[in-house]
C-alpha cells in the first residue's frame, strides 16, 4: 500500500498465512511464502500434529524423535496445535482467520466444509481472504473420494513411463515430483491472487491438485503425443530422453559417469578421436540407431576418467558435465560458490543444514530465520497476538483446546 | 492500483513482459505469466528465432515445419523478431522496455551486458523494472562460462541417483526437471517482486538458476543425507523411493501395473489374502527386507487384473492407483472431468491440443487465447503499439532490423 510507513524488506512482509496443511504439497507451498517473509501460522492437529512428523526414512530419526520428512518443509513457520473438533477451537481458528490474508488447506475434499470452514464460510469471517485448496485429484470427479498421494498420481499421470529403460516396468521418480510441482503451482496461484487483491481489494479461491500439476509438468510430452500421434518409447541404453537421439545421455567413464547433452556431431567425433563414428552424422540415424551409437560412444568414454573427459569436451565447447552422487553435491565447487546450503539452529535437533531459498531477489531477499517448529511451540504467543488474555490462554491449554509439546511454552 | 477504472478479469491484466528467453526454462516462466493474462512479447533472434524452433523429437515435425518442443512453451505470447546487433534494433528494444513491467532473459551470463541491456542499463530505461535473469549455474562462480542445460544439471545436482534400481547407473528423469522447476521458481520470484512493486513502487533484480532449483527440489533428500549422515541407496525391486520400505512401489498385475503407496500393513495383508506376509509387520523389517517383501507381494498382484485390484484395495481404504501410459492419460476419467486438455487453433499446425492451466483462480481464471506464435508474427502491431509510425515500421522491416515469417504481416 502506498500509505505504508516503511518499505518492506521482505516481499511478503506483513502477509499472514493460516496454514492448515500437512505432509508435503501444502507445507512446501506455505514454506515458500514464509521464505519470502510471510508470517506462516501452522495450525496442527491437536496433540498429534502434522502426519509427516510421524514419518521418516530408513526407520531412523534425528536425535531420536525429529523427522527428516517433516523438518525440510516447515522452516520459517510458527506452530499452534489446535482442537478443531470443539467450539472453542473453532473460535480460535476464526480469530486467526480474521487476522490473515491467506488460508491454505490440503485436506481431502469436503473436510473443511464439515469443520465449518469452507471457502464460503471463511468469506463471512474475512471477506477478502485468499483461500487455497490443494487436493490430490481435484475437488470433484470420479476419484474425489480416493486417497490422493504423490506416488499414486505419478502412476495415473503417466510420469512413471518416461524415465528408465525399454525393458523396465514403470520407473517412479525418486522424489515427490507431483507434490512439489503442485506446491510450486499453489505458490503461483496464491501470489497472483495477492497481486490481484493488492490492485483491487478482491480475494478469491485458488485451487490446485496433484494430477493437473503432474500432467502440466509433462506438457511437452503430451503436446507431442497428442499432436504428432506418436508414443514415446524409452531407449534400452543410457540415452536420457525417450524422444531424443544420440548422444544425449549418461556415459560410464573409468571412474564414474559423465553426461553428454547437445552439441555438433562432427565436433564430438573429433573430441572423442573417433572418426569411425562420423558415419552416424545424420539426425535420423542419430535417433533411430541411438542405442547402438550410445554403446559405441561408451566404449570410448570408459577409457578415461571423468575429470579428463570434462576438461577435454568442454575445450571443444561441447555440453558436458559430471554426475554427482547426492552426498557429493554439497562439495561441488559451484554449489559451494552459490551458498546453496545454510545452517539453522533447531531446539531439539541442534544445528541442522537446510537448502537455501533458490531465488535471489535483490531488494527483498528471502531468508531462513526459523527452523521447523516443535508441535504447538508458538501457541501462546499466537493466541496473545490475536487478542486472547493470559487467563483465557491458560484456560484454552487446560481445556484441551490448544496443545504444546514445549512444556515451558505451554504455560 | 486503486485508481483502476475497471476490475481486471485476469490477475496479470495490463502487465507487460519483455521475453528475451529461449529453449525451456525462460519460455515456460513467461508462458505461466501469459496464462494469467500478462502481455508477453517474445523478442526472438533476427530471422532464426528461438533455438527451440529448430529442435524436435523423433526427427519429425508437425505439419512438416512446426516443433513439438517450441509449441508447448510459447502459447499466450506475441512474437517480434529483432536484430539486436544493430543500433536500430537496440532502439526498438529500449522502446519495448519503456512500456514494460518485467523483462526476463536466459542468455549465458554476460551476454545481456554486452548487448547493453544489463540490469543497470535497463534501470536507466525503466527505473522500476523487474528484471529476471535465469541461468544454468548462477551468474558467477567456477561453472559460469560452461553450458548450463537441463541434463547437465540433473547430473551435477544428484537428481540422477534417486530413480531406478540399485544395479542401474545414473537414471535421468525423462522430462526437463531442472528447466521446469527453475521456471516455476522464476515465476515465484517475479510474482513476489510484482507484489512488492505494487506495494512500494520499487522494482528489483530476480535471479534463478537450474542448479539451485534442482537442489532445492531435492531438499528433503539433502536434509536427510546431511543431517542423518546416511546416503540413499536405491532398492533392486520396484520399491519407489530409496528411503522407503515396503510396500511403497509399483507392482505387476495380470494386465498392467498398480501402485501401492502407504497404508496399514495388517490391512494390506488382509486385502491381499496373504496371512503368510503378516510376519513382516514391523517398520524396521519393512525397510530392511523391502526387496524380498516386494517380490512376495508381486507374486500375489500378478494373479489378478489392474481394475480388480484397484476396486478391492480401495474398498479397504488402501492407497492404490493404476499406472497409465502417457498415451492413456487423456482418456482417464478424472483427467476428462478436470478438463485437463483444451484445443487451440494454430495458423500453420491447425487445431492443436494443449495442456490447460493447472491452477484455478475463481475471480481471475487463467486462459489460453493464443497459440504459439509464428516467428515475428506480431512485429508490426507491437511496433505500432509502442509508437512507431507506418513508414518507420516499413523501414525497420526493409532495413533488416525486424523480421516476420508471415509475409502478409511483414508489410
Amino acid at each position: 500500500m502506498s500509505n505504508n510507513k516503511h518499505t518492506p524488506t521482505a516481499a511478503l512482509d506483513g502477509i499472514r498465512i493460516i496454514d492448515l496443511t500437512q505432509l508435503l504439497q501444502g507445507p512446501y507451498a506455505t514454506q515458500m511464502l514464509g521464505d519470502l517473509g510471510a508470517d506462516v501460522i501452522k495450525v496442527e492437529r491437536f496433540r498429534s500434529g502434522d502426519l509427516y512428523r510421524s514419518m521418516t526414512f530408513f526407520d531412523e530419526w534425528i536425535e531420536g524423535t525429529e523427522s527428516p520428512c517433516f523438518m525440510p518443509w516447515n522452516r520459517n513457520k510458527r506452530s499452534i496445535s489446535l482442537n478443531l473438533k470443539c467450539d472453542d477451537g473453532k473460535a480460535v481458528l476464526r480469530k486467526l482467520i480474521q487476522s490473515a490474508d491467506v488460508i491454505v488447506e490440503n485436506f481431502r475434499p469436503g473436510v473443511m466444509a464439515r469443520l465449518g470452514f469452507s471457502y464460503e464460510d471463511v468469506q463471512t469471517i474475512k471477506p477478502d481472504i485468499i483461500y487455497c485448496s490443494a487436493s490430490g485429484w481435484g475437488t470433484s470427479g470420479p476419484y474425489v473420494s480416493r486417497p490422493g498421494q504423490d506416488l499414486l498420481v505419478q502412476g495415473v499421470s503417466g510420469a512413471m513411463t518416461t524415465s528408465g529403460r525399454a525393458s523396465d516396468g514403470p520407473v517412479a521418480i525418486g522424489t515427490a515430483l507431483c507434490d512439489q510441482v503442485s506446491a510450486l503451482n499453489a505458490v503461483y496461484g496464491i501470489l497472483a491472487a495477492l497481486f490481484h487483491r493488492q490492485r483491487t481489494g478482491q480475494g478469491q479461491l485458488v485451487e490446485v491438485n496433484l494430477l493437473s500439476s503432474a500432467i502440466a509438468f509433462q506438457m511437452q510430452d503430451f503436446f507431442t503425443i497428442q499432436n504428432m500421434g506418436r508414443q514415446f518409447e524409452r531407449p534400452q541404453s543410457g540415452i536420457a530422453h525417450p524422444g531424443n537421439g544420440a548422444p544425449f545421455g549418461t556415459y560410464k567413464t573409468l571412474d564414474g559417469y559423465i553426461v553428454i547433452a547437445m552439441g555438433d556431431w562432427h565436433t564430438l567425433v573429433e573430441a572423442l578421436e573417433a572418426p569411425h563414428l562420423e558415419k552416424y552424422a545424420d539426425s535420423k540415424i542419430l535417433f533411430e540407431k541411438r542405442d547402438e551409437i550410445f554403446f559405441e560412444i561408451e566404449e570410448i568414454t570408459k577409457t578415461k576418467g571423468t575429470e579428463a573427459w570434462i576438461e577435454r569436451l568442454l575445450s571443444f565447447d561441447l555440453w558436458v558435465s559430471r554426475v554427482n552422487q547426492q552426498c557429493a553435491v554439497e562439495h561441488d565447487p559451484q554449489v559451494i560458490h552459490n551458498e546453496t546450503f545454510v545452517d539453522v539452529e533447531h531446539p531439539k535437533a541442534g544445528r541442522v543444514k537446510v537448502t537455501n531459498v533458490p531465488v535471489k531477489l535483490s531488494k527483498t531477499p528471502g531468508k531462513i530465520d526459523k527452523p521447523a517448529p516443535l508441535l504447538g511451540q508458538h501457541g501462546k504467543e499466537i493466541l496473545s497476538e490475536v487478542g486472547y488474555r493470559e487467563e483465557e490462554i491458560a484456560a484454552l491449554f487446560k481445556g484441551g483446546v490448544v496443545y504444546s509439546q514445549n512444556e515451558e511454552n505451554a504455560l
